[in-house]
């Protein structure tokens, strides 16, 4: 596998999927304030997992690629004597995908095999994803020194600052504090992992940069920086969009919203809206023989 | 205490314990739903804690095996001048056996002599030997280097995540997230301690690893996540063998639970009845009139 | 950037910061015991965020500085070949300061532009530029040794524990505790800084410290205990005087509160009403309907 | 300071704190029983803090043998050029009992001074103690290896341990599982600062302990976890005693106690009715009005 393709790819394949994400959550905040459509004969195909779907595809032709790569198979060990093991780090990268594969079959059947979705199961699949990713890359990063150790260093950081987040979401799988730093995580993950590309393999001066060098060191970190910072933006970008989308599209919403608001209210209007969504459904379980007579029901 | 014994048939006692802990907790959901029989003359007996016996066993012939092993019996210091400590390594054999026979103590102590059972006064046990046997595996294990540090690293690893887990269960006890954690936890200590015995002193091929190359130490952490993978797995197929027994025996209760169901219900039908189980004690405690004439006393 | 004041500077900033930060915390439970007076036509001057526009401004005139220290300009790499990066440290700071107008911005939009105020984007953004702040920091000393690196673990450590709680104020944004550790963190922060200065850069004795004397590296760790110690006792006496200032000012509601109080009550006075103050808004969102019959409107 | 005596002395004073304050819970939970007798005119001189005096005399002792130990007076640099620090280990003595003279103050002042206790400010001090402690044992750690550097690891891992029980005890200051863990490792900590001073000042054999024999440097992993072992059944023996003693002076609560309990209730009936007593006053608050009629007055 190429070296600049397999950070530049993966990369960019996680950051469009934080955008993607951060995209949803904002929206979803939109369209619980729309009558709900969808109920037609496309609304079964709508629920399918395309997520899910796309992570089974993308994790079967990277298997079948790297399987491929190798003239004469990717083989465990030589038949030598003493044998030895032959491939290790195509191994690694064999089972990044096959987690892939695995939590995109958990994400099709939690959402269309089982009666029920089940978050936590999803959830707990993708944070066991996580930490063997972060056990793989540690291994990866061991051997290497200088400018690579530090770009790796980095990647590992972001890594098991999402997996710290995918283990609190195991309890509160819907709060929206977790949802941005998950998000924030992947968009930050994936930009840095095409900008390592970029470093180690294809820099942009053509010159390499230089691991004896403290100031090339120190400009990693930075670009880090720079990254996150960037990438932060780019959320609260894609969050005012919305948010000004929102208020073009339903003026009338807007004035029920903002009268006698109580000071304290730490998140504004959308995202309010999209809490309460969240939480509705509990407290309707709890008063069912109410729920006829709310006025979501009779809207 | 032969190397391979030492790691290979511990390693087997915990990945069975593992597995029954699996099966107890998914057939617990199931039984909830029977109605209750075992109230005869056999109830009492039903009710000693073979866990903690088994414990107490277990742990009295290990502590006479050891004993046994040693010509001359296991003494601290030899009568030299200066007087040195001998056996090291089996005096912590031996503090980890009074560990689990302690436990096992506790264990029956709780759950047979007290008036009530102690949660916490088990799970603070566990906790605590849990916590005692990290000390004692990163002394064993500082004086190692190349293949052999890096399996016991994973190892320690293992152990440290499942205090954590045993730490919060103190104030949690029955929590669902945190019991499959666990049991994850305990299936991957128990198959990850039998390939040690076989990575360190068995290997496969009948060459020893070699701990300079790289590829080696590469896929001693391959290896490792493969286990996980599989131990998941195993605890999934566990979860769905008795999920679709539970759908053949029960039929009936199939239609009811699926009616009408809330979208973000985030726990399947039979998990859903165990947490229900588990949280129903603490509500009849808060409202003692109403208890009478709940459907489990008048069964 | 001269090497001293680059270090005092932003310490004295961050003490009075801390300062002003506790004597509003105290002060606004004392204020909140009088009837609010601030309703005419300067009270929208008084809700726009100084402190935000402080730190707009604060940060570009650091900027300003940095590029104006540097002749011909603050560029980023030279044009030999093979091109060199320059001015690692100053491209640091000055990712630093834009860190500061970014916050600013944020708290300026938050308490100004948004129909509401969004605490939790302030916090976000706080708890991300800390984020920043420490990966920066370990950079900055990865080269050092001796004095300055135990200086500077001193002052990561500081702010690590920041980062801490911030991240936990993202769900608890409110919570008394976690202001005190807040303030108490930024003042240490502050004062550590400020002696820095003077330990690596103006000794007092007017000899440099030695490195390679034990007895210097403990003193560092002893000097930084003293500071926390006198920190706290600093925050402790703003909280005793506005607590006496309080009882001076409003006799009559001291008898008012002490009479018959609970003994396991474990907040004294002003900070009960602090936190009761707090919660109130809350309470009236859930109960609308009782909120005109309160006291508070008829006042 | 004597080597060994600096470590013994201190250690005993921390286990018979531990001891006091397992014993104080316990009888706690006895007392809470009994109808409340001490309301005569010694009530007041009950409540003075005996413990608050107490480490305000022994710190106050400490530094003053401090002082006189030091012919010339401790001093801070001395006189010559270049100016060098003197007494290092010394004035880092000074500065921890310094704290707990702070510590005695915060005490007596929360207890007797201000018109309610208030805990957050006794436990926030306590930690804060812990936490300079930890910093001051890690830069005393630092140049020692081989046996020293391991028993004072030790020590630290049992102080960071301390440090974190006691700050989320700020935001729970009387949750049982709390208690018992903080007992623990005050206990602990105490019995192995007596068997430092006696492995590295007074080895029982006569014979120093050897640094480069990896036996040896087992061994204190190993007795390590035998003090772990011992405290927690000491502590566990206390409990058991109080329970019986407790069964036998007020046999009839027993019944009352164990007829109809749930099965899944986790606490034995001594520390429920600790608990119950410790939750009672925040549920009197809330419902002052209904406090006349309940069961408990009427009796």
């Amino acid at each position: 596998m190429g070296k600049f393709h397999g950070h530049a790819y993966p990369g960019l394949f996680l950051f469009c999927n934080g955008l993607y994400q951060a995209i949803v959550i904002f929206s979803d905040s939109l369209q619980s304030l729309c009558p709900p459509k969808k109920k037609g004969r496309w609304a079964r195909l709508w629920k399918i997992s395309y997520e899910g779907l796309l992570k089974i595809v993308a994790g079967s032709l990277l298997v079948v690629y790297v399987n491929n790569c190798i003239e004469g198979g990717l083989i465990l060990m030589d038949r030598e004597l003493p044998p030895r093991f032959l491939y290790s780090k195509e191994w690694q990268h064999l089972t990044m995908f096959t987690l892939l594969i695995l939590n995109g079959c958990v994400d099709v059947m939690s959402k269309n095999l089982l009666p029920q979705r089940c978050v936590v199961l999803e959830k707990g699949a993708l944070a066991l994803s996580f930490y063997e990713l972060l056990l793989l890359m540690v291994s990866h990063a061991k051997g290497s020194s200088g400018i690579e150790l530090q770009v790796h260093s980095l990647l590992i950081l972001v890594v098991f600052l999402l997996l710290l987040v995918l283990t609190v979401e195991l309890w509160a799988p819907e709060m929206f504090q977790l949802w941005m730093m998950e998000t924030l995580l992947i968009l930050v993950l994936g930009s840095w992992l095409i900008q390592a590309g970029f470093i180690l393999y294809r820099p942009v001066s053509g010159y390499p940069w230089d691991d004896d060098d403290m100031n090339d060191l120190m400009f990693v970190t930075t670009f880090f920086c720079w990254h996150v910072m960037c990438d932060a933006l780019c959320l609260f970008a894609i969050y005012g969009f919305s948010y000004f989308w929102h208020r073009c599209c339903y003026p009338s919403l807007k004035m029920m919203g903002s009268k006698e608001a109580p000071y304290h209210k730490s998140i504004p209007e959308p995202l309010c809206r999209l809490l309460q969504e969240i939480e509705q459904p509990e407290k309707e379980d709890q008063a069912p023989l109410l729920a006829k007579s709310s006025p979501r029901d009779t809207a």
